[in-house]
């Protein structure tokens, strides 16, 4: 078995060249080939399982003087750190794109423009992709694979504390990957060093899309240093608004769902809202059912007063627009809807809104107003999320709204072309006086 | 008649925050409402035509000093010139925008998650657009009626030359949507003087996207700026590239009309490829149809040599890439097709490349593989346009590739959200060792 010789001396301009001239190539591949090296990659991985243990084990090695030094969270090390079934799961996880459905070369729109002149608007890659990972060696396999799904090719830079084992998963990727025409193995390349995501970022022209993968802060660096499209969200302050006209026991429910079955994702509550009608009737079981959790409520001066007897911590003004992440919930007296849609649409970062109510037309105004992502009505937040919408899989969540909106899936990867098959025809004819005229008939 | 007052006191931040207020407002207008709202615009234009002329003749005559001056082209005073068969055209255009379909409020996708756990994709407004003009106002109108017909608010920044105009043109626009409930006058707002550009890029959060309709430089500059999204293209180099295996009469029809009918249009023809073995057969009769219409061509060292007695300028590195917008056209042989496609994706700026040729694989090929956004065969690059596509109306063309490339219409201007319609659902029910399963029944 021959391992990928690793150029240090390539540029990281020189690598990104070589992974988009390979992008031309993937771009025209048949979808057979581009699973059959899905496939290949996932036997790979199960192949070459003592390589990449062995050097996620220095990895890991090096973070534990990290974590003793205090430099790393042991949650970190936790992510990093590779077993024999996790790596099973990851070759899995890649088997299970392969068999999604191809995304590419799908006929969005066919309109014949006139007799032997066809407009087709066809689903094709965006090119070549940048991943910013931090010590997360599963988002490796991950993003290569949905990038090869979608025929783009794709630069990671892994965190530095990951970087023996991706060097050790890519040559797993690059030994399936070797010798097959049409899914080169440069299609998948790696950067290192603090100074390649500058390069990397700057690249505009070249790299079609950035993906970052990790904390807020990484997304947020990420975004401020490039003018390339940056596909992901920095923060989910999400809300759940309990409607003058809303079931208590319901309200309740969704409420600890949204905060405590998972409280670190980005769709779990931050911020609960409580119409002032229904607070004698739901105030008291809520502030139970989270105390029962363990869930710290930061209040308002009304709720506080409200809820006299309880040791409810003062709410300022930054409760509104903080990401918790933990169990920890700002919770708002509001006097009507109208107040606790522009408290969303003000605080909120528009990624994931409900509304509790029994009443419909509440329920419409909520879903009309609310300048979210994702705008639900008797549901918990944390619904929001591409594998519950049944997207295939999740490539990120976009709380922009250019392009891809809320849980993104393969379709995120993908752009389009206009093809037009012609006969000859020449815009003159069409122009002046004695214009020819366009049929513009829709084919589909 | 009262004018709208100004108030200039009122900064470029409250004016967009204003005109974002109006959006939420907008965004859940009936289409019916929208629709009123454009043909009382309509009505208003030519009923305030007189002010409107007066004002413009204004601009007219401080303009005609620039002129004088060198400051200014006489191509852009004619553009600026408005009289009262243009100011009828520019209502007969809004009223045109308000017979197009509705772009707001279509399911995209409807899921059935679970039983009572209904999900819907929805188109939706962006929110807020910017729109930079030129001294064009024509597009003042233009852009506030694409704007209100899908829900958009719009804050507006005209050419200081057209300002005079644009205020008389805000006047009427607003003494139409007056009193309308839904469809508010801050709606359509306007910004004056150099500062409030560099303010209006700078409200990301407020703003949703940035229209720049003008030069190229105008759109460079307003792209280096701004970290909003910016919905344009500056260049357009676009290709045509003659096969071995081309038609002469077509591929000379095809450059001709690609370059001479309107040359200044960002999707005229700039540089033409020839392969060489086609040369023998095409250079000549090329060369006397692009002499008889008075363009210049430049031309690579091959063809000069082919060319003797012909006086071809030489073409430099920079001829590649350069949008002459001109009766100008660079020409150089290549070897093959490949060598072809990777000149355009090169040199090209990704807006729009053809292919004349009679083999059905040569124009695979080409169609695969060429990264642009209108990619022709036996066609003029000059059919790249929203008019001739068939989009009802063109808000502008994009060489990006994220959201909307190529010619863009109405729903450029969209978004979407996802509605989730439960009963008081929550994800831990579907999670766990005895989880309810998903249905993921798509619903269309």
């Amino acid at each position: 078995m021959t391992m990928t010789p690793i150029e240090p001396a390539m540029t990281v301009e020189r690598i990104a060249a070589r992974a988009k001239g390979a992008s031309r190539t993937l771009a025209v591949a048949p979808a057979a080939e581009r699973d059959g090296a899905l496939l290949a990659i996932a036997a790979a991985l199960d192949a070459h399982a003592a390589a990449i243990l062995a050097a996620n084990a220095e990895d890991v090695a090096a973070a534990e003087g990290d974590v003793a030094g205090g430099r790393m969270t042991r949650a970190l090390l936790d992510r990093l750190r590779l077993d024999a079934a996790k790596l099973a799961g990851m070759a899995h996880q890649v088997r299970a794109v392969a068999a999604l459905p191809d995304p590419i070369g799908r006929v969005l729109a066919r309109t014949r423009l006139d007799e032997g002149l066809e407009l087709h608007k066809v689903a094709c890659p965006l090119g070549l992709l940048a991943a910013f990972l931090e010590a997360r060696p599963d988002a490796v396999t991950q993003i290569a694979a949905l990038a090869l799904k979608s025929g783009n090719a794709v630069v990671l830079k892994p965190g530095h504390e990951a970087e023996r084992t991706t060097r050790a998963l890519l040559a797993a990727i690059h030994s399936a990957l070797r010798g097959r025409a049409t899914t080169p193995a440069d299609a998948v390349a790696m950067v290192e060093g603090r100074a390649a995501v500058d390069t990397l970022l700057g690249l505009e022209g070249t790299v079609d899309l950035v993906i970052p993968r990790g904390s807020n802060a990484l997304v947020r660096a990420v975004q401020a240093r490039t003018r390339i499209p940056v596909l992901g969200h920095a923060d989910g302050i999400c809300h759940v608004y309990i409607d003058a006209a809303a079931d208590a026991r319901m309200a309740v429910d969704i409420v600890v769902d949204a905060k405590v079955q998972y409280p670190a994702a980005c769709n779990a509550v931050e911020t609960v809202l409580l119409h002032t009608d229904a607070a004698p009737r739901i105030l008291a079981p809520l502030l139970d059912r989270l105390a029962g959790h363990g869930v710290e409520v930061r209040a308002c001066e009304r709720t506080r007063a409200l809820a006299r007897g309880r040791s409810l911590t003062p709410a300022s003004d930054d409760d509104w627009s903080t990401e918790y992440g933990a169990l920890i919930v700002a919770l708002k007296l509001v006097g009507c809807l109208e107040d606790a849609v522009e408290h969303i649409n003000r605080y909120g970062s528009h990624h994931t809104d409900t509304i509790v109510t029994g009443d419909p037309r509440a329920a419409a105004y909520f879903l009309g107003r609310v300048d979210s992502a994702g705008v639900f009505h008797n549901a918990s937040t944390r619904f929001s999320d591409g594998y519950r919408y049944g997207l295939g899989a999740e490539v990120g969540i976009s709380t922009g709204k250019l392009h891809a909106r809320g849980p993104v899936g393969l379709v995120g990867l993908t752009t389009y072309k206009y093809l037009l098959h012609g006969s000859g025809q020449t815009v003159a004819a069409y122009t002046g006086p004695n214009a020819r005229p366009f049929r513009h008939e829709a084919l589909d």
